[in-house]
């Protein structure tokens, strides 16, 4: 069987289950999720005999000490995954709700009711939780789900579906709603985006180029985010006390994630007195910073920044500082050097608060307050399958909600059109 | 300039301008919408006078009279452009609307604000009208277009463009929110497929071909549907007479649509009643039926159907029929053969009534009434700019509300993450 008759196969199972799915109850539902999490502690021997196999093998590739401890199923890993499972089973079914619903003229009930998008097709790279992790959602939320896993996690990603997969005999879901393509090379992906038929969303989750080859080559809808270019801006009037503690949080608790913090910007009212407070508390921190002429004007010990640090995602313990004349060119700025994810201002003025909020458009907008809140957990949606930056469907952290779409439906007693 | 470069560089103009646009209040995008229709009504000459341009072409090259009449921009057309434009103006604006909005544990106040999306890029055939259409629910909507009419309506197109920038400029709203391409080649739509940076959305509207042909080469998300195969389904229990109503009214009120009626599907324990009674409803209007074997041996009059006749969109007086066992035979016939776009149930029963609407996941699903009534207009969504059978973003009508997304806001006073 050739590769593109294998993947159409593999997608049109995992369609046909996802009809049952999308059909089943909420208690049915979270039994499964229960199920699979006391089938993942009860095989952890299991998985991570398999996962020792990937194991094995990425270090004969010579991986990256980091990249290997993205693979390996540890206990901790492993009771995680059961975990998440479990607290996605605690979370409301959004599937059924009706959004909205109105009366017409002619006496038409017309509204909204929530329903499953179908099949999700989503393609990852090293950490073979996500398996676990995506099923689950998807599952909960009443979707079938295609898992493409690299090639360097494939054993583990199969012993994860097998291990689920068993959890669902024990319920009425049928098994195939959750499937791995077990086929490594990159063309397989090339073959699932062309599957529209069948898949409804893709989810591509890792590096910018895993992600531009999967846009640049899906006919299905993608959710995605290329990265995160996050901005504060500490404006004229604004606690610099909350403001430093806001920077250093931002960009310090966790650097490595798409919600840090990669450019301050500071009104030149502000500067003066700001940098060298926050200057301290950068250095304090270990944080290097490349700033514009006006901020070094003020703080020499910062390096110079280039065009290119302003588009920067350092991931990393580095910062890029720059001095505006007003919220008209911090926004200016946000808009073109940012990648519409999370931006802050910290003031005191209400104006200013408000103008920031309307006028920024990235996905997240806040005032006084981290951007490391920008995620589905922090703002109370639940485990979050992605990030969308995307504007379409769903565009800031997507749980649950964004993956259901909403049908019309219509109650009438005889009406027909004149 | 070369191509590529000539369509960038529309986009980025159309990008640009769509900031200040998203940042326009109500009244003014009000009053630009109220001016846009006095400029269509003050220049009725001069756009016949550009209209003549592609008539004369249209002749030249030998289109047929459909496509000559769809062109035309008769006295009717442009009248009903400047007062579908002071309709629109009349709708309420999506854009600042806060949808939701709730607190967190650590009194972070979350919520979701409706913002435009952006740019939209329309790519559509022959009829001049839709430019000021689209225009004209973007612009409302706060969003920049970019069209791509057809070249046979180019000289028309770019008329209607001028009138409506002409209009702009007594406002504060850019004129370049609104932009034709105006070359003509299909190289132009792959271009502009191309420019995810700029625009945020793509919206086809034409035959299947250029459909497809959009789908398989954006990488900005699409919205559209292939075609319209709509089922009526009358249940074991129904009114006869409504049903009869519903399915000529669905059928013949306007064949030529795509929210009319393609098949009919009977409950066998309906079929010796029914068949008979509506095959001479259908006669009388005209409609050929194309019938399964069991239908055929109750009405002998009825044609054969074949496969394919399940999967036909006739867009014509022609109907497919077929007997089902039951409710579940008539689901899968639909998931099988349908398009997600419209399907009603006809029933006196609440049980299957409730069971069509929960289990049938096409785009507008309703009971008890004619399919006709799958429109934006019909459901009180206001004018609609096309209609989605992607599940994603959109699904059914899409309207004003279609064309905007959320963003998060977050309220905070100084919150950090621990």
């Amino acid at each position: 069987m050739d590769l593109t008759a294998e993947i159409t196969a593999l997608a049109q199972k995992v369609k046909q289950a996802s009809r049952v799915l999308a059909a089943t109850g909420t208690t049915e539902k979270d039994r499964a999720l229960q199920l699979m999490a006391a089938g993942l502690r009860d095989r952890r021997v299991f998985l991570q005999e398999k996962n020792r196999l990937d194991l094995i093998e990425a270090e004969k590739q010579g991986l990256s000490a980091a990249m290997i401890d993205r693979l390996t199923l540890s206990d901790d890993v492993i009771e995680s995954m059961a975990a998440g499972l479990e607290e996605v089973a605690s979370f409301a079914d959004p599937v059924g709700e009706i959004t909205r619903m109105w009366k017409r003229p002619n006496n038409l009930m017309v509204g909204k009711m929530r329903i499953p998008l179908g099949v999700i097709g989503m393609i990852y790279e090293s950490r073979p939780n996500v398996t676990a992790d995506a099923a689950g959602l998807c599952l909960k939320a009443g979707n079938g789900i295609l898992l493409r896993g690299g090639s360097e996690a494939i054993h583990s990603n199969l012993a994860i579906l097998e291990v689920l997969q068993a959890a669902l005999r024990q319920t009425s879901i049928p098994g195939d709603v959750i499937q791995v393509i077990p086929l490594t090379d990159r063309e397989a992906i090339t073959e699932m985006l062309k599957l529209e038929e069948y898949i409804d969303l893709i989810i591509p989750r890792g590096g910018e180029g895993l992600i531009r080859f999967v846009v640049a080559n899906s006919r299905i809808p993608v959710i995605k985010h290329y990265k995160g270019v996050c901005h504060v801006f500490v404006d004229e009037h604004a606690d610099y006390a909350m403001a430093r503690d806001i920077v250093i949080n931002a960009k310090t608790q966790r650097p490595g994630v798409c919600n840090a913090l990669e450019t301050l910007l500071v009104h030149q009212q502000s500067a003066a007195d700001f940098l060298p407070l926050i200057a301290v508390a950068l250095k304090d921190a270990g944080v290097e910073v490349r700033a514009c002429e006006r901020s070094r004007a003020i703080v020499p010990d910062f390096l110079p920044a280039t065009e290119e640090d302003w588009y920067a995602e350092y991931l990393s313990l580095t910062l890029a500082v720059r001095v505006v004349d007003d919220l008209d060119q911090a926004i200016d700025h946000i808009n073109r050097y940012g990648s519409d994810h999370t931006e802050a201002i910290v003031t005191t003025e209400y104006r200013q608060a408000q103008a920031f909020l309307q006028r920024v458009n990235s996905s997240v907008v806040m005032v006084n307050a981290s951007t490391r809140f920008s995620d589905g957990g922090q703002m109370g949606l639940g485990a979050e399958i992605g990030i969308s930056t995307t504007k379409l469907h769903a565009y800031g952290p997507m749980g649950l909600e964004g993956l259901t779409t909403t049908k019309y439906i219509i109650y009438g007693d005889g009406q027909i059109r004149q």
